[in-house]
């Protein structure tokens, strides 16, 4: 077994060739990679197959069905690359430009970071996805998977790296971390001079340790206590249907809503008639009801669990939504500041002032007017792809596309120039 | 005295007021504490008095003058307050927009960091510097002074907390650390939830400390062992009239140049020009002569002090160039990607192809063709001013104008949008 701080080197050692490929190059790997995928399914599915039955009776059937590979999803990991191929290529595009009165020409010109370290979970498909994010944008990169799906992801990376090959660049520009034991993720968060960026992707845990320990450049990613605030002014029946589909379409996701503030004035109209929608109709449909987690002023008015001290603190990622009263936007706002992750928030009202007062004054990467959270995500916003969802404030801040895989450098030309 | 927290806590309280705070009003506090800062010039100079019989003959000449004040020195502060007054205010600047085919708008939005932190070592114009770009942009800023400093750079406090005040803004936008020992950087450094920036301006040792063990964002700042090759096509008037300013133009700043690589074919002919006018003509004309270090190639070429281990990784800040003879652009690459820290790097040449190998192949914050790396600074490049050289890669790079202090965030309305 090679040990990380290798797999390091190797894969320093030849960043350079992607992050000055031309695009055609860059393409060229991904369809390679996409070929080899789909050529290699027999042996992605048998080293599958040893995954889940190691797994079998140890994970939940969430996670079991997270872990599980078929054809179809090998198919459906190939078309994702082939996906990647068609997005514009962020890297040596010129983003501005000046020419100074003594003919200096400066640009700022976008490049890639070089190599990106992943730390991610038991889904294998991330190992493609991630594989073909970072080449297309110019960088080589290092997988470090869960041990429960490392044979899957180690079998994924051979294909990606005979891929490489094909198109006549390194294998090495796909690293693996071969060790998945916690060591592994305590070099790549200590590999400096070796990485240029740390992504964690999975839980709570695995993304502050990342952020605390390491010595690296990390990006926080993830957590999403969203919050939705229903101003006195907001058209109810827009605002149920907000809230509706904030908390219910898909809850396990970090875009979902977990906080429901709701102005005092319309709180006795507007809180039986969520009630209703979450509680009752849900139940009368044979859908899981979502349980409402109330503070007093709310309890007062319609049944419920009453909210305990972490309840406005708890990224839920299920059927739950703490509910709580406020004066008007200024506490909401307050609220907010004080128990928001940062990552995205709404508020549903027909006044322009309470709207424009909770755009300036929410510090989060997404902020919404009248509309849902749920659109926080890379294809929705227009990215094309997604690597995550930063929740930190420097270099990229929500949906992170192939641009935010990217930096920028000053190329300057001149003519014998002199200060 | 106030705690180190207290004052973050604070600072952090009454953020929101500048980040949300229209451009006139931030350009009204901006003029109040220039007008502050002159009123205030008798309590400034006495409080650098006592600064001063503090560090006389504890401090070298150089230091001296960096701390000293003088009617005009406060007077050139207060006019570099009201040069920020007239840069363009990057804050709540749409940067891009679109709007979806189901009529989401989408915009991304340009808007403060928050708090930002400064450590500093003992020049107090540092101070009112800071504070003006930090409110300019729409952040609060909390200073922490070099203790050497300390008493002249509150008497600066406190005349823009008043400036602040004068313009109906809380004094606390402009906090500053009362406890000048080891503590009070660690405090900073361990914000989490009070500082959203941290930026080190100093030496090396201070920005490796901050860098390495800060909890809250930070920017690595300064180190400069920026490199110039001289290509074997170089027209060579024009490189010793670069390697000249480069070197000699202000060798005590971080984008002069540190290492001269020199393609081997050219080195009999350039090494002695070099030395005849680094050397031989400084000497005749009474300056201080350039020490040069050399490997053995070019000592076999001209005389000069052979070139020691450290000598390749060291940033002197003084009238100090390493000299290494390399086969071509490849290898000039490779030296100073396994010895620079990311700074500015500048190829000399009349080649096109090694132009662009080098411009692809350098992987620093600015990389030159035929230019000196001395105009790698804010006011060169355009931005209008300067907060710091970024070295690193995330966030921002090279020179930090108004805008890297900021960060962004996506404003989406919608008319009842869900997903």
């Amino acid at each position: 077994m090679k040990t990380t701080l290798e797999i390091m080197k190797e894969t320093a050692a030849v960043k350079t060739s992607i992050m000055t490929a031309p695009t055609e190059d860059k393409n060229r790997i991904l369809t390679a990679m996409a070929d080899r995928l789909v050529e290699a399914a027999d042996d992605i599915l048998a080293a599958n197959a040893l995954d889940m039955a190691d797994a079998e009776g140890r994970l939940s059937t969430v996670m079991l069905d997270r872990l599980k590979l078929t054809e179809a999803r090998i198919q459906g990991m190939a078309d994702g690359i082939r996906e990647v191929v068609k997005l514009p290529d962020p890297a040596w595009q010129i983003t501005e430009s000046h020419t100074r009165a003594d003919g200096l020409e400066i640009t700022k010109t976008c490049v890639p970071l070089g190599v990106i370290a992943i730390i991610y979970e038991s889904r294998p498909n991330v190992t493609s996805d991630a594989a073909a994010l970072c080449i297309k944008s110019g960088n080589a990169v290092i997988l470090r998977s869960g041990k429960d799906a490392y044979r899957s992801s180690a079998a994924i990376v051979r294909a990606l790296r005979q891929g490489c090959a094909d198109a006549g660049y390194p294998e090495a520009l796909i690293g693996q971390a071969e060790d998945t034991s916690r060591q592994s993720s305590l070099d790549l968060m200590n590999g400096v001079g070796y990485v240029d960026l740390l992504i964690p992707r999975g839980g709570k845990g695995l993304i502050s340790t990342c952020v605390e320990n390491a010595k690296v450049p990390c990006i926080e990613t993830g957590t999403g206590i969203c919050h939705l605030y229903i101003d006195e002014t907001a058209d109810l029946d827009m605002a149920l249907k907000i809230i509706e589909n904030a908390k219910t379409s898909r809850p396990s996701v970090c875009n979902a809503a977990e906080v429901c503030l709701v102005n005092r004035k319309i709180a006795g109209e507007l809180l039986p008639k969520m009630r209703e929608l979450l509680v009752e109709k849900r139940t009368a449909e044979g859908k899981i009801p979502v349980e409402l987690r109330l503070d007093k002023t709310c309890a007062d008015i319609i049944e419920g669990t009453p909210a305990g001290e972490n309840d406005f603190d708890t990224e839920f990622l299920d059927y739950i939504l703490a509910v709580r009263a406020v004066d008007n936007v200024d506490e909401a706002i307050a609220h907010i500041s004080a128990h928001s992750t940062h990552h995205s928030e709404a508020i549903v009202t027909r006044n322009d002032a309470a709207a424009d007062k909770f755009v300036r004054g929410i510090d989060s990467a997404a902020v919404y007017v009248n509309a849902s959270t749920r659109f926080t995500d890379g294809g929705e916003f227009g990215l094309g792809c997604e690597m995550g969802i930063s929740t930190q404030k420097l270099h990229a801040r929500g949906p992170m596309g192939l641009r935010e895989l990217c930096t920028y450098k000053y190329v300057v030309r001149g003519d014998g120039h002199v200060r």
